[in-house]
């Protein structure tokens, strides 16, 4: 079955009775199904995964950034993360039979769409970039470039939106594309030496000669003396999360240091998990082998 | 929801033609899922996993018993594997919010129905046993006390059905009741010792001091040279998955032996494979988090 993943950001995650209304525009379509929603209040955004088939995307999606659009207020809007707009980004990602092309196409439909009807300017970025600079988000959107800034800058030079107007109302602008279903996940060390946790997370990542499908930073978490290394696994049939916690493991051995514990943020995919039991239990499961029922009350 | 698991097993594992029959039964009932069939040659043997609404339990086992009646004839009937009848034995298991009371009472339902309508004596096992000796099912039928014995001594001694006629028609007799949810797991060791292997299987089950909930078996695997430690968990949740596996490598250490793999025979309830992953990762992942989705074509 064609089935695609939305995880749309929205710049609110403090008000209940907003999300409430996103969540609404999921309910409202029977074959959609919302599998995840989570609300930060500190960086006052929230984000919620839904799966649902291919011929309902561009309804939903629409539906989404027009109600943040008239919910979410980017005047007065303020929180810790970076952000663009009422619906920040909007990424699609290709479930099942669905193909990396087939979100593309979808996404520019949007995008389009949204430009045209919600006069919202549109960044295209990830697998959908019209421009290779918009490949990367930070590219766009970062800590130092918000909507602050593009409210000056759009229009001009890097700044001309993919659809809809040169100019900044109040549901900002959005950036939309299609990405691979990745695995965010952060492993906890037993130490506070950030120098050994950023060499751990430098030795694993692509960008340093490490894993090609790894992207890692290490952080200091205050409070409790741990250094974590944060992690997006942006193909997981190709580099396993098992793989990846083990030459973590091995990396922290070199200084003596040991893993306390790891975690997933956000929905992991079944075929990761069933990866990872075969590869310890030396097994062979496959994914149709999975009761998906617990067992009863005994 | 009230779900249930049935596993019958028919003494048919040769005809495509007849398994298919007892296909369609389940397939007849829209809310019923067909998990797993699996015909065995040699057994003579078939097993279908389905799982449905608690409310479907009765006409579905009923269905599948008369079908197995219909088009399996006990009196000619020939194979490896133990029997007493074309339904040989009919588990029902509690999944989700099924309690083993509800099963229990399910399972005398269908022994009741069955024997009166069909005419098919029917021995009540496991936590259905209305006398004790019947809890195991090998007290009741073996490899040396098979259909052929039954007919003798049908209405006699310990041989009283529980429902149905003292009389052994084409259908021959059904086990059947209400058992827990387990997992049939081998691990398979790098040696021929067969005496080592007796040894840690040992080890590691209850009724010889190990673990509460583990029933285990050595057996020599004839052609590579492997001993199979052959095993029923039947409390996954009191003794995890990988515990036994960390067990019986350890035990297999002390005799210079390791393991080559392990296999599941039949279904692995989810949660037995977050709490294996959760172990080794020394992560705290949650059923919720799962997405029962695998990546799109990319």
């Amino acid at each position: 079955m064609k089935l695609v993943e939305l995880v749309p950001n929205f710049s609110n995650g403090r008000d209940k009775a907003v999300v409430g209304l996103l969540e609404k525009c999921v309910e409202s379509i029977p074959s959609a199904k919302l599998l995840d929603s989570e609300m930060d209040y500190d960086h006052n955004r929230s984000v919620i995964t839904v799966v649902c088939p291919i011929s309902d995307v561009v309804g939903l999606a629409f539906d989404l950034i027009k109600t943040a659009a008239e919910n979410i207020d980017m005047d007065v809007q303020k929180g810790l993360h970076p952000r663009f707009g009422s619906t920040d980004v909007m990424p699609l990602v290709p479930l099942e039979d669905t193909s990396m092309e087939d979100c593309v196409k979808l996404s520019h439909e949007i995008g389009k769409k949204v430009g045209n009807e919600l006069k919202i300017p549109v960044f295209m970025y990830a697998n959908s970039a019209l421009d290779p600079k918009r490949k990367n988000l930070e590219n766009i959107r970062n800590k130092k470039f918000q909507i602050e800034e593009l409210r000056k800058a759009i229009g001009m030079g890097d700044y001309v939106p993919d659809y809809g107007p040169s100019k900044i109302g109040k549901a900002g602008a959005t950036i939309m594309g299609a990405r691979d279903l990745l695995i965010a996940y952060n492993i906890y060390l037993n130490s506070d030496d950030i120098q050994a946790g950023r060499k751990i997370a430098s030795a694993i990542r692509a960008r340093d000669g490490g894993f090609a499908y790894v992207k890692s930073l290490a952080f200091r978490i205050p409070g409790n003396n741990l250094v974590q290394i944060s992690m997006n696994i942006v193909n997981y049939r190709k580099n396993p999360v098992y793989r990846i916690f083990e030459a973590v493991r091995s990396e922290a051995a070199g200084y003596g240091i040991s893993i306390v514990k790891s975690e997933f943020i956000g929905m992991v995919p079944r075929d990761a998990i069933v990866d990872t039991i075969n590869h310890y239990l030396m097994s062979d499961i496959e994914n149709k082998n999975i009761l998906d029922f617990k067992a009863g009350k005994i």
